[in-house]
């Protein structure tokens, strides 16, 4: 009998280095040829695999795999879709097991966060349960490095790189042009629920007693009076000052600032960022030239300026899912664990799904000072190694090379369709 | 008599190259030193030479000064402030007179965009008039790439290339997430008044036939049904539909769309960005998820993804203004003349002053596609040249290293003072 194929599929928001888990998984399967059979990957993640829609990657060259160690976004197409637990999700199972019997597919990877994890554990624990064997990995992707149990996401790394990079360019122009224009620069990351990219912005600034930046996190509830008096106090001591926002930043209430319409400023209605809305509170109170800028898929896409111990970690990852399969586990995540600091050492190991899924790892308190504005040393000895190094992607006429890919769809061999509306 | 001393100041909006201007400005006449005494900055642009705020260069070292190669912002600080044609203007330039002879000052360079050319060529002009001979020369910076009788602007293809290279790594996240998510992406950039900028971002897309990507600039009045018919055709064609957008989008009427409280549609108050109208308008009209960003600040500073070549002409015209002072040429600008396209070659040349200032250099209608979407072979030609190339900033602990300056004022000689409010 010869050895069964490999499914894998990326899910959810995508990040700069996913597709360098990809590289891992199946460089790695390449090398177990005997032991792993083809590695096809579902478009869509597994919106694809439902639909029978699935890509042969033994299509496609050495260069062109590899080439997805520096290629951002998600290669072969992601969702934002999970699968239901039993009972609701029998007739979802059933179809992945005529998919997975179809295409004999006996090891399944799914490249995704805290919702996806909880996917891979449905495949893990159901199909074998309604008759079909198979070992399922989740593969941790995440921004938002709110994944427990691993020290950090492969792609947050590389998007703290990007936005304290970004931020630091950025005070540099405001420092320049305060005197007698611009004096508050407002930066809006991403960050629904989590302040970790806010946070990861505050390495702009060395670390001294105090400084010209605040950071803005949804872990700590915004303070309209509190925050304008520390950009008051700011401006006054160093001309200018420099804020940068989670997405996601809360009121008191619990309400999110962009929910709230401004935190009450009149005709100041939300257009889906909160940068403007704060960026429009300074310059109503305290009569400044204000810009702002909101990063958005530019900050998770920047590729070309990925942290290399990211790519290295999101390689790593990878890779490990591969040989978790090849020994026969199943249900599990690789995660990454930090033995130190300085030098930095790390390893991965399996962590059981069960524990991960559908739970969220928010930024610690300790992270940033007793006033909130500034990360303290211990957040540095935390941030620093994991935006360290660069990775650059090749260049052709002025812009980086993505890879180019085949994506040859597998015949499909059920009569039945299923449609799962996403 | 020992050789007079040359002031550098710079001003307006500021660029990720300007500094390397100055570096070529402080190292020629470094290497000049019987013909050209000390090189003060102005802290502040003009408004330093008024207030007679000098920074004095020589304190240092060879370095700190090769560093401003690769730091962004404006290492002196720059203004928002141009001096009065006469007579209103005639206090500005008797104190100009005080401060410059005080300092023993002959020459003059000022980096900028237009309106910092006719300060150049205002110095230039009425200050010998009134008695103080000084050679002044205007060296040109604008991200705008609005400089008239220059074949680009120094800060232009860095600028280029970034938002070039964060459209195509949108892209490709896009791609991955428009099968059951986002399905149109919206990235604002700079440009109040031409879409050099915004063009610029057509690069990120091969130039086929038709593509994914639109491009929205001033100099084509803005038709929301045009575009949203545009944008619908783009989704059913390739799943999704990204969108580079200059701030200063206009409508019909001449208004900018940020100004017509975006559109007429109902609740929308602008707040400063088009981005969030763009996607606002197409959300509602076609009821699809859609993401935007807004760069601002981060565009213009990223120096960690400069373009080489616009490196290599940033310096180039700061070292020429040296020489033509030298040459005891007075009221010019350096200018970018590009001599071939392929292979690209470009020189340096003087270009009266009184030819440039206050002039702008709109984007041609020949740069883009009769549809106005997307980019033609013409303007391809035009702009790759401008963004070939890397020139990675040295980085510490995963971040860029700035260049450290002493900044040591130059002692006031002055007993009056004279303040400019700005």
């Amino acid at each position: 009998m010869s050895a069964q194929n490999a499914l894998y599929a990326q899910s959810g928001g995508v990040t700069a280095t996913i597709n360098a888990s990809a590289c891992g998984v199946i460089e790695t399967a390449r090398r177990h040829r005997g032991k792993i059979g083809r590695v096809y990957a579902a478009r869509n993640g597994i919106l694809g695999a439902l639909a029978e829609d699935l890509i042969d990657t033994s299509a496609e060259s050495t260069t062109a795999i590899r080439a997805l160690m520096h290629t951002p976004g998600g290669a072969f197409g992601s969702c934002r879709f999970d699968l239901s637990p039993m009972p609701q999700g029998r007739s979802q199972y059933e179809r992945l097991i005529q998919v997975f019997r179809a295409h004999n597919i006996g090891h399944f990877f799914y490249n995704g966060g805290n919702g996806s994890a909880e996917t891979a554990h449905l495949i893990a624990t159901e199909l074998p349960r309604l008759g079909w064997p198979v070992t399922a990995i989740a593969i941790p992707k995440t921004i938002d490095n709110d994944i427990v149990h691993s020290d950090c996401s492969p792609g947050f790394g590389s998007v703290a790189k990007f936005v304290a990079t970004s931020m630091r360019e950025a005070m540099a122009d405001l420092a320049s042009m305060s005197h007698s224009s611009t004096k508050v620069f407002v930066m809006e990351v991403m960050g629904r629920y989590t302040g970790w990219i806010a946070a990861a912005c505050g390495l702009a600034q060395p670390a001294d007693k105090d400084g010209p930046l605040l950071l803005l996190v949804p872990e700590i509830h915004f303070d309209r009076r509190r925050f304008l008096a520390a950009v008051r106090l700011r401006i006054a001591r160093y001309g200018w000052c420099a804020v940068a926002v989670a997405e996601g930043l809360k009121l008191r209430n619990g309400r999110r600032l962009t929910q709230a319409g401004g935190d009450g400023i009149p005709g100041h209605e939300q257009l889906g960022g909160v940068a403007p809305l704060i960026a429009a509170m300074v310059r109503d109170s305290l009569k400044v030239k204000v810009h702002w800028s909101a990063l958005d898929y530019v900050q998770r896409a920047a590729r070309h300026l990925a942290s290399k111990t990211d790519v290295a970690q999101a390689y790593a990852v990878g890779r490990a899912a591969v040989g978790y399969a090849l020994q026969g586990r199943s249900d599990v995540m690789p995660v990454i664990e930090r033995i130190s600091d300085r030098p930095y050492r790390w390893r991965v190991t399996p962590a059981p799904l069960a524990g991960i899924m559908n739970r969220e790892k928010r930024l610690p308190r300790r992270f940033l000072t007793a006033d909130g504005w500034r990360l303290t040393a211990h957040a540095r000895g935390y941030f620093t190694p994991l935006i360290r190094g660069e990775a650059w992607p090749p260049f052709a006429d002025g812009l980086p090379v993505h890879a180019s890919l085949k994506l040859r769809r597998v015949r499909p061999k059920l009569k039945s369709t299923f449609r799962e509306n996403p």
